[in-house]
């Protein structure tokens, strides 16, 4: 079944009262970072509490307990979680989003009052949240509205799990989806997920996400001295831990960004003819990724090849050295123990579990063959594992098809080169599909100074899911 | 002529009074790096300068201007000339000398109040500056005052030098060498210097020393992203300026610290049976050489290469990158300039004027060959050249010949690893002969915490430096 015939239009006449309702939202600061804001954060809980339960969404605050910052302990914001609709005929849907933001000050460099919602002449709606998380949650709750006022039955039920610590590590959140994944937990029943915080790849083409890459980061530490040493009165006499340190690195990855490691590439398939098909089809081109890069530095002049090195194939980066000189001007020290980051992306069927022993194996080879008296030690400091979801699959034939109704194109299907750690949680944790469905542009600058969402992004987008709600009651399971 | 028979017995017999003087010395905070203690450098000048008229030197405090600190233009502490005896049959020494000295805090790690000198059981005289350089001075005050009291006439004329910026890059003071040596200048028919301002190899054995490294200091930049970019988004898809600097910085330097700019080893003659001997001779042991680093790390088993290493070789160490990530934890950037420092320490003939082509053009091409997008510049920071002096002038022969009659051994003759530039700029520009004829041990810690002089070597030293003035008088020019 389609969306009502009247509910595009009644997104577009409630254009002001909803955009002024996402000023409100962004007016809350609710930076989960910063401790002194932590009020603000449980504020936003509560401000979107109150939005759920005037439309009839049955509401609970779930407490996650505390965590400590800068040796503080402090509350955790809680977890809101809702339920509207429990018709055993109809698909359930969890929707996810998150209420809290990246910090703002007007002298990082923002042109407006980071915390003020400013229309500006383009339809650009300029403030801190409005394309990362707040504008996607209140597209939810324009379909809410609509269905509110105009007394019409919701096409599925749904779920609803905000959290107010996205932005600093969705701290809680897991265990919170482990128990309430649980039988007789808030997400029982639930048939399908969709999560809207991520982009488009450019400016122009909406986009469905079926693809994170995982990541693996280590540290290489060398030890010798037991101290920073001179380098006139030491230099030329032992076995300096940056020389060793470099030439590890050095045999990580090459200039074209081919990895090193051994083992790496044999677990990942090369793409045929029909995957690189669907590179080739993306709405995407070399200058636009080296203008977001800045630079006329892409690794190759095909852009398949440099999309498939974003989305489908792992990297290397490296990305700096701890314990080193990295002041200004000329300090002559030979530092006594230095540590190089790096770390891999990671796709399907590479984990930080399979990766790491063959990293710390080459890594242990290639150090043994250097002959050198200081010390090696390999430490793996974090990970997550990549996701691939079946794009096929009904969740996303739904979504597809609405994207078709509201902009009257094919989306694009894309993988993101980074990671959203709490998508994999969903899917491993209800064993169910899915959809990544944005509504913010490749440009809105997530985490940048001068964050926007576009009014058009924001009234289509709200379209866009209420109709995938009506596609999914209607699609085939 | 021999020093006086009843000079040994002063300098003895007046020990408790000198450490007393030292005391003084100590107590005045002369830490020219602290603008706060700027008045306490000018302070050390009077008091300085009173000691010297006191037995008889005609002295003048020569202003250096001023010089800018965080941005505030500061008075720099004037230099202290002097002059004591003017008979042309006699022959001329030049000494030099700095009254101030490095920070210290007792929180930093010291057992003691570090500007309250402390006379521990064993004779450590522990104190900021004690060895560095206010005792070596005040040797030269102790033979003065020996002078001075038994009315007898000193058998050179000397020149004094003292300053009060070494530990600050000597500002002001290359200019002043120039001028005073021109014609009418204050160091006008100076015959010989000597400097008394670095340590022994070891804690046994006195120490004459005849070279010190140069070095040339430099800065690989690369850049290609506009901004620094995340590793999820970019990775795998730009040409990353950290890997390609890492990999040029591997090129550098070989795990056995052999230098791999072609054209260095060119430069430099390999050491002959005689030459070895030198090395061989000196009391050293790699044991004391990898305690003094603290791990067992030496380069080679061989001690005279050990020590070739340091001394007479030269050697290249990279000290770290400015502009990659350099804390704890694990950041997932990728840097979009990063400017990698490294330094070559040289002897001669290389100077950082003939080393620096060789170095540019060797990474430019190492650089092209890797086919990279990104750009790389390579800047030279700093250098200064190496010295190595005649050590059977007869102005060592004199120093030798002190050093036997004081401590009944040959001394070691040494070179140093690291630089001291005033020694330099009184070579080239008086043309003359300069000796380093330490005082202190090397277990000293001139630029530590419990910084200390040995009493032994105080007394001792004392007597070395006096007795070097009559050996300079009776040995042939």
């Amino acid at each position: 079944m389609p969306a009502p015939a009247d509910f595009g239009q009644f997104i577009d006449d409630h254009a002001d009262e909803f955009i002024k309702r996402l000023a409100s939202a962004v007016a809350i600061q609710s930076v989960s970072s910063d401790p002194s804001r932590r009020d603000d954060v449980v504020k936003m809980a509560h401000w979107l509490e109150a939005q759920l339960q005037s439309y009839g969404v049955t509401t609970v605050l779930r407490d996650l307990g505390t965590h400590v910052e800068d040796g503080h302990e402090l509350p955790l914001p809680p977890a809101l979680l809702g339920s509207i609709g429990s018709d055993p005929s109809k698909k359930t849907v969890l929707i996810y989003g998150h209420f809290d933001v990246q910090p703002a000050n007007k002298s990082d460099g923002w042109s407006t009052e980071p915390f003020e919602l400013t229309e500006e002449q383009d339809g650009r709606l300029v403030g801190r949240g409005s394309t990362d998380d707040k504008g996607p949650i209140l597209g939810w709750l324009n379909t809410l509205q609509y269905h509110f006022e105009t007394k019409k039955e919701l096409p599925v039920n749904i779920k609803f799990c905000f959290e107010g610590m996205e932005e600093s590590g969705s701290i809680g959140l897991d265990a919170l989806v482990i128990k309430e994944g649980q039988p007789g937990g808030w997400f029982e029943g639930v048939d399908c997920v969709c999560i809207s915080d991520n982009y488009w790849l450019n400016t122009r083409t909406p986009v469905i996400t079926y693809g994170l890459r995982g990541v693996s980061y280590y540290k290489i530490d060398i030890t010798g001295p037991a101290r920073d040493l001179h380098s006139g009165v030491f230099g030329g006499t032992i076995h300096e831990p940056m020389t060793d340190l470099v030439l590890l690195m050095s045999k990580l990855v090459d200039v074209k960004g081919k990895i090193l490691v051994p083992g790496v590439y044999d677990m990942v398939t090369s793409a045929d003819a029909d995957e690189r098909e669907i590179y080739e089809r993306l709405d995407s081109s070399i200058a636009e990724i080296e203008e977001a890069a800045g630079g006329k530095i892409a690794l190759s002049d095909s852009k398949v090849d440099v999309l498939m090195g974003r989305m489908r194939n792992p990297s290397l980066s490296l990305h700096g050295i701890e314990g080193a000189f990295y002041g200004g001007g000329a300090k002559t020290v030979i530092p006594a123990k230095v540590g190089g980051k790096f770390s891999l992306r990671l796709v399907p069927p590479m984990t930080p579990e399979n990766i790491t022993p063959l990293v710390t194996k080459y890594l242990e080879e290639e150090f043994a063959k250097l002959g050198s008296k200081n010390t090696l030690n390999v430490e793996f400091l974090h990970g997550g594992r990549p996701w691939v979801a079946d794009m096929n699959h009904w969740n996303y034939e739904a979504a597809k098809e609405a994207t078709r109704q509201i902009y009257q194109v094919e989306p694009d299907m894309t993988r993101e080169g980074g990671s959203i750690p709490i998508t994999l949680t969903f899917a491993d944790t209800l064993g169910c599909s899915v959809v990544l469905l944005p509504m913010g542009r490749g440009d809105d600058g997530a985490h940048s100074t001068n964050e926007k969402l576009d009014k058009s992004n924001f009234l289509q987008g709200s379209k866009l899911l209420g109709t995938y709600l009506y596609e999914l009651a209607d699609v085939k399971k």
